[in-house]
C-alpha cells in the first residue's frame, strides 16, 4: 500500500467516479436534455440519417422517461451514470434498444451539455425577469400608496434635503429597470444554438442546423463549432447581471435595516418578515433583509468562480467547463429568492410617517433654500451661504428650526428677507420647489411614477 | 502626544487633505469637466438663470484653461485643490471674477461628478470598441492569409479531430464581435446625463436637463435624481465587458504561448513580440502573450473592487464613491493595450504549416471518420468503434498512422471497406467532409469568415 | 391579491421558512452542536445553575440522539426546525422534559452557532492537513522512484536549462508544505471559546467559561463577547488557506495536462484517471487533472462570497453570518477531494524518461554553461556570449546539437576551449555541475528531497 | 499598411517597450535592489568568483547610485531602461566599467526580482504592523478615557442589551490583533532567501548562498531553485492580511458612520476628519470614514488580481508574474493610510454619553434580566418570558419604560418579584451584572482592557 493512499478507504475507482460525476448537479437539465434529444433525433429523421421509426421510438421513449422522472418513479444513480446525459440515453437504449443507441450520431457530449445549459439559462433569465417585474411592482405599489410622504435624503448618511418616499423607492425601480436590460442580455446571449457542432469540428453527417434551431426556439445557431463547445460567456452574462441585481438589492436591505431601528423608526417589518428572540422577549429582527443584503457575496462569488475557471483555458472543450453549471444554478436561485422576499417585505411593512417627519425637520433642511431664496433675489451666494450660517447658529442658541424663526430674525440678517421666505422654510414648500425633471417636487415624481409603471408595462411584454 | 500619533510625522491635516483628495486619479476628467461646465452654464443664461455675459465670459474661460491644460502650462496642484472640479472652478473665478462663482449655481459636484465619468465612460467604450475592431482586424487578415492550413484540433488539448487555423482564429473573432456587443452595451448604459440632479433631489432652480442632455450628447437625463447620483451600474458594466474580453485574451494569449513552445512549433512571434535573455543566448520568450495572459487577473480585479465597495451603501451619494474612477481607467487602459499588443502579435507572428501538419498526422485523427464511415453502411456505430480499435492496435504495432495502412488490412477487419475509404484517412478529406453550418470544411468556413467580416463592417459603422 | 404577489403560489410564510432556514446547511454541525451542548450542561451543574440530575438527563439524551441521527432513525425536518441547534433542543425537550429546556440557560443561540462552527472548522482543517500529508508523500516518493531523470526546465515555457524531474516535483512539496503551515493557522485561529458569551454581552449566570474551553478542547476562551458572537475571521483564514493551495493544484495540474499532450509525451495518465471518448476510440483524456484546475475557481469564489458578506457589518451578530458556513464547507470538501485525486494521479502516471531526455536535447539547453565555461577561463562574460552566438549558428546549419560539434569546431572560435568543454555539453553534466544549495545537482536535490521528508516527518506530528 | 495597425500611430516597437516596461511600478524597489546587489558582490569576492577590487568598485557604485536618486539627481527613464534591475546595473557600469558588468555572475533577473521584492514585502510587512500598533493605541486610550459610558449593544441592529462602550471599542482590539498576527505571517512568508537561484536552476558557480542569507537579513535560503523563481504567495499572504484588516476596518468604519447620524448622535468627528458643503452649509460629512470603508474594495480586487494571475502558471518563471507587485504595493499602501485615518479619527471625535444612554433606555434592555430574575427564583424560563411579555405591554400602554413601573405593578404579575427587582432594571445594574470572563460588566472590562494592553506591548517587541 503506497503512502499516498494509507488514508483513503474507498478505492480509486470508486473515489474518482464520484468526483468525476456531475449528475447530482445536472440532473436539473433533464427536460432540456430529453427537449434537445427529441429535436436532435427529429431531424436526423428528417435527413434520412435514421429511419422514421426509430425517431418515433426515440420521441416515445423520451417522453416517457420525462414524465416518469416527473412522477418520480425514475430516479438515477449516480454510481451507474457519472452526468444526466449518459443517464437519460441508456435509460433509453434499455427501454427501446438500438433505436437508442442511434440518437448520438452525429451528436457528441460537447454539443448536448451546452445544449441543454443553454435551454436552461434562457428559462432561468426569463424566470429572473419575472420575478424582477413582482419586486418593481411592489415598489411601485408602496410608492403610489405613500407618494405624498416625505422623509429626510441623505448624502453621506447626512440629513440633506426633503424628499418624498415615492421618489426613493423610485430610485430602486430604476436600479431594477436596468437590471431586467441586463437579464434580458444575459437571454439573448444564451439564445444561440450549439447542437449540430459535435465533438469540435463540425461533423460529416447531413445535419440541419437550421432545423434543430427552429424547433428548440433558439434565435439563431452558432456559427463556429470551436467556440460552440467551449464559450460559457452566457453563463458569465447571467451571473453578472444576477450580481449587479443583488448589489442593488443589498442596498435596499441595508436602509430597510436602518429604517428598522429604534434610532430611524421609519418602518416596522410585518410579522412574517421577521423574528424574534427565544431569550429577549422585546426583539423584532429584521432578519430576511439582513439575509437579503448577506446573500450578496455567494452570487459575486459565484461570478468570480467562473471567472478564474476560464482563464487560460485553451480551445476547445476542456473538463474545467464541467464546473460551469453550479454557481450559475446557484446565483439565479439566490437572486430568485431574494426578488421574492424583498417584494413580499416591502409589500407588508408599516411605514411611520411622523418618524420620517420629525427627522426631516432636524438638521436644518431648509438651509439650502434660504440660501437659493437670497441668491435669486440677487445677493451672490457665498455671502447668502453666510447669511444662512448665522441664522442657523442663532437656531443653534435658541434651540429650535429655521422654520420657528420670525421674520423680524431674517430681516435682522438681510433686508431681502420678506413674508414669502416661508416658502423656504417648510418642508413640503422645499420638496414641491424641486420641479425640474427628475427632482423632487410631486408633480415631478408623478410624471417619473409614470414614466416607471410604463417600463414595467414594456418589460411585461418582453417576458 | 497621543500614543496613536506618535508614528505620524505628517499633521492631521496635510495627512487627511492628501487621503481625501482625488485629484491625481480624476485630473484625466478634465476635458469633459470642462465640456459640462460649458453646458450648464450656456443653459444657465437660456433659462435665465445667469446673464449672456456671464455666460460667455465662463464659456471663454473654460476654453482657455483647457488649452493651458492642454498646453502644460497650467498644472493642478492637490495641495490647493482635492479634486479636479474645485481645481478648475477656483482657476476660472480667479481668471473671470463673480461669473464664475455663479457657474456653480443649481448644480452640486454630486451631479458634477457623475457627468464627468459618465462622459468618460462612454468615450472609453468607445476607444475600446476602436481597438477590439482593430484585434478583430489582424484574425481575420490572418485567418484569410493561412486559410487552408491544418492543425490538429485539441478537446482536453488532446488530439482530437483536424481542422483548419482559420476557423480556430476565427473561433476569436467570435468571442471578440460578443465583447463588443458588451462594450457598445456599456458605452449605451453610460449614455444617460445626470447634470441637473444637484446634491440628490433636484433643484429649485429652473434648470433645462433636456437642453444640457442635447449640449452634451447624451441619449436621455437620468429620471429620478437620487438614483443619479448614486448609480455606478455604468462602470460595473465597462468593467464586466473589460473583464470578459480579458479572459478571451488570456485564452488566445495561453494558445499562442503553447503554440510557442519547442514541443508544438507551430509559430513564431516576431522579434518586437518576443524577448532574448541575457544569460541564455537560445532564449526567445513571447513575453506580450505573457503580460496579456498576466493582466487578467487586474482587469478582473478592479470589477470586484468595485462591486465590493457598493455592497450596502445606502442611498445616496457617499464617500465611498470616489473609489469608482481609479479601477474603471485602469480596466480600460489595461485592455486597449492588450487588444493593441494582440493585434500586432497575430499579425506578425510567422505560422510553420508542415509543424500544425506534421502534430496532425499523430493520433489517429481519422479515427472517427473511419467508424463513421462503416456506420453509414449499415455497421451499428459500436461494433464500427470496435473494428478501429482493431485498427488502431496494428498501427501500434507497425508504428505508421491509418493513413498508411493497405486496402487489404482494412478488407481484413470488415468487408465494407473499399477504396473511397480513402477518403476517410486523409486529413485534407477529413477536413473537407465536416461542411454542416459551423463546420470546419474549407466550404463552410469560408461562408464564416464572410459572416464574420460582414459584423465587423457593421460594428464599424456603431463606433 | 397584490400585484407582487401575483406570481407566488407558496404562502409567504412557507417560503420566508425555506428561505430563512440553514437546516439543509447546519446539519452537518449535529455532531459538534452536541458536544458543545454535553460540555454547557455539564458545566452548568458544576456551577450549580441546573442540577445534576438534569445534567445527567440532558448528556443521555443528547447521546441517544446522536445515536439516532448516525443511526438513519432520526431525520430532521425543516418544516419543523429553522436550524440543526432548534432541532436537536427540541427533540431533547420531547425527550426528557423541562430538564431540555433547561439546558438552553445562560446560552444563546449566537454563541452556540459559533461555537459548534468552530468545532467543525478545527476538524476540518485537521483533515485537510492530512490530505495534504497524503499528496506531499505521493510526489515525495515518485521524486525518489524518478530520483535521476532529466527534463528541460522551464521559463516562459521555453526550453532553459535542464532539470532533474524530482527536484520539478519537490517545487510542489515545498509549495505544499507551505499551505500546511496555512491550514495549521487557519486551524489555530479557529481554537478559541465563544461559549459563555451568550447573545452579545456575556450572560448574569456565573458560568465557567474556562471550564467548557477545556471539556470541548480549545485552546483559550474568547476575551470580548461581542467580538466572539461576531467573528468569522477563522473561516476566512480557512478559505484562504484553501485557496491558496488550490492555486498550486492548478498549476501543477496544468502541468500534468501539458505532459499528458502529444507534443510534450511526458508522462501517461493511469487509466483510473483518465477518460476516453465514446466518439473518438484514439482518445484519453486527462479529464482529472483538468477538474482539479477548473476547481479552483469555486474555491477562491467561496472566500470571496464570504468576504463581501463581512464586508461592512456592524457589531455585534447580524443574520448575515448565516450565510458563513455553506462556503467554508465547500471550500473545504473540494480542496480534500483535489488532493485525494492529485496523489492518486501523480501515484498512478507513468513517465517516460526518453521523451523528457528527448525534449532536452532541443533548445541548445548547454548555451549557457558554454559561456560560462569561457568566461571561467577569463573572456568577458559578453564575448562570451558571442562566441556561443556563433556556435549555435553553426549547429543551425548542419542541423545539430552543441553537443555533436567537434572539438576544433569549438577551437575555430575560441582557443580557450579545450577537451574538458565535453562537461558543459552534456546534459547530465550540466545537471551535476548546479550544486549550489537548492540547485539541480543530484547531490543538492539528495540533500532537499531529504530536507522535504523531515518537514513532512515533523508535520505528521502535528496532526 | 495593415488594418489592424491603421489605427495605430505608435510605432510596435514603441509601443511594447512601454507595454513591457515595469519601471514605474519596480522603481519603489530601488533601495532592495542595490542591497541585494551588494550582498551579492561581496559575496561572489568572498567565493574568489570576481576580486575584491571589482567587489569595492561595485559596492561604492552602488552607494553613490543610491544617494543620488535619493538626491533626485539619478532619474530613470522608462524608454531606456526596461526595469529597476536594468536601470541601476546599467548605470553602474557607466560609471565602473567591466566591474559592474561582473556583477551579474551567477546571478538571474528572475531570483533577483523576487529577492527584492521579498526584501520589500518584509518591510511594508513591518510598516503595517507599526501601524496597526497606532491604532490599537488610539482604541485602548478611547476605551480607557470612556470606560464607563454606556451604549445599547446591538444584534440585528436591534437594541439587544446594554453594553459598555470600552467592551465595544475592544472589539474592534481584538479584530485588529489578529490582523496583527496575520501581518506577522505575512513577513515571516517573505522572510526565505531566493538570490543564489539563478535563472531556475541554480548555477555552476560556487555561491554561498548562507552568506546572501545572512547579509540581507533573511531568515533561511530558499531550498528549491525552481520554487524560488515562481513562488508568489509571500505576497498572497501580505495581501489576505490587507484585506482581512480592511473589512474589519469597514465594519468600524460603518459604526462610526452610523453614530455620526442625526438618528443616532453618539458621535461628532473632529473638524478636521469631517467635510463640509459648498452647498448646504448645515452638513458635516463623516468624509474619512467613508474612505476607509469603501477602500476596502481596492484591497479586496487586488488580492483577487493576483489569485487569478497565478492560476493555472506552469513552473517557472513566467513574465505573468510581473504583475504581482503593483497590486501589492497598493493594498499596503491603502491599508497603511486607512490604519493612520482610522486611528486620528478615533482618537479625535467627540463622543456623547448622554444620547448613548438615551438610546439605551429605549426598548426594554431589561427585559432579558427580569426574566433571569424570575427564573433564578425558580419560575420556569418559558413562563418568565409571558410574564416579562406582560409588563412590556404595560408599559407599552402607559407609554414608559420596565424601570419607571411601581413594585406592585410588578408584584400584580408574579409574587416572587421583590424590592431587589430593581437591580434588573437600571441598565448600570444591567451591565454590572454580566462579569463572567469576556462579559460587559467594568470588573470583567477592566480585565479584559489590560489583557489587551498586554498583547499591545507584547506585540511591540515584536516590531
Amino acid at each position: 500500500m503506497a503512502l499516498w493512499s494509507g488514508r483513503f478507504t474507498e478505492g480509486a475507482d470508486a473515489f474518482t467516479q464520484q468526483f468525476g460525476a456531475s449528475l447530482p448537479v445536472d440532473e436539473k437539465l433533464y427536460a432540456q436534455d430529453i427537449a434537445g434529444s427529441v429535436a436532435h433525433g427529429q431531424m436526423l429523421a428528417a435527413q434520412g440519417v435514421i429511419s422514421a421509426e426509430d425517431a418515433s421510438a426515440i420521441v416515445e421513449g423520451l417522453v416517457a422517461i420525462k414524465a416518469d422522472i416527473e412522477g418520480g418513479t425514475l430516479v438515477f444513480d449516480v454510481q451507474q451514470s457519472e452526468d444526466v446525459h449518459m443517464a437519460i440515453e441508456s435509460e433509453l437504449t434499455t427501454r427501446i434498444g438500438d433505436a437508442g443507441a442511434r440518437l448520438h450520431t452525429g451528436r457528441s457530449r460537447n454539443d448536448q451539455v451546452v445544449t441543454d445549459t443553454r435551454l436552461y439559462a434562457k428559462q432561468r433569465a426569463s424566470d429572473l425577469m419575472d420575478a424582477n417585474l413582482a419586486l418593481r411592482a411592489a415598489l411601485l405599489e408602496t410608492a403610489e400608496k405613500h407618494f405624498d410622504m416625505i422623509l429626510p435624503g441623505y448624502t453621506h448618511l447626512q440629513h440633506a434635503q426633503p424628499v418624498l418616499l415615492s421618489h426613493h423607492l423610485l430610485a430602486y425601480v430604476w436600479m431594477l429597470t436596468r437590471d431586467f436590460e441586463r437579464l434580458a442580455a444575459a437571454r439573448a446571449a444564451a439564445d444561440a444554438n450549439p447542437l449540430g457542432s459535435a465533438a469540435l469540428a463540425g461533423t460529416t453527417y447531413p445535419l440541419d442546423r437550421f432545423a434543430t434551431t427552429t424547433a428548440l426556439g433558439f434565435a439563431r445557431p452558432i456559427p463556429n463549432s470551436l467556440d460552440a463547445v467551449s464559450d460559457r460567456d452566457f453563463l458569465l452574462d447571467l451571473m453578472y447581471a444576477c450580481s449587479v441585481s443583488s448589489l442593488h438589492l443589498s442596498r435596499l436591505a441595508e436602509e430597510l435595516i436602518l429604517w428598522s431601528t429604534s434610532e430611524f423608526g421609519f418602518i416596522t417589518m410585518a410579522d412574517s418578515y421577521a423574528t424574534g428572540s427565544s431569550i429577549m422577549p422585546q426583539k423584532k429582527n429584521p432578519d430576511f433583509a439582513e439575509l437579503i443584503r448577506g446573500k450578496t457575496g455567494r452570487v459575486v462569488g459565484d461570478l468570480v468562480a467562473l471567472m478564474m475557471t476560464l482563464k487560460s483555458l485553451p480551445l476547445a472543450y476542456n473538463k474545467d467547463l464541467q464546473e460551469d453549471k453550479e454557481g450559475a444554478m446557484d446565483a439565479a436561485d439566490t437572486l430568485e429568492d431574494c426578488y421574492r422576499c424583498a417584494a413580499g417585505m416591502v409589500a407588508t411593512m408599516t411605514v411611520h410617517p411622523e418618524a420620517m417627519m420629525a427627522q426631516a425637520q432636524k438638521g436644518y433642511l431648509a438651509a439650502t433654500d434660504v440660501a437659493d431664496y437670497l441668491a435669486k433675489k440677487g445677493m451672490p451666494f457665498r455671502q447668502a451661504h453666510e447669511v444662512v450660517g448665522h441664522l442657523v447658529l442663532l437656531c443653534d442658541k435658541r434651540g429650535c428650526d429655521l422654520e420657528d424663526l420670525a421674520l423680524d430674525d431674517f430681516k435682522a440678517e438681510s433686508d431681502l428677507c420678506e413674508a414669502d421666505i416661508a416658502d423656504c422654510l417648510n418642508l413640503q414648500a422645499i420638496v414641491e420647489a424641486r420641479t425640474t425633471y427628475g427632482g423632487t417636487a410631486p408633480v415631478a415624481v408623478r410624471q417619473q411614477l409614470e414614466e416607471a409603471q410604463r417600463a414595467y408595462a414594456a418589460d411585461q411584454i418582453r417576458l
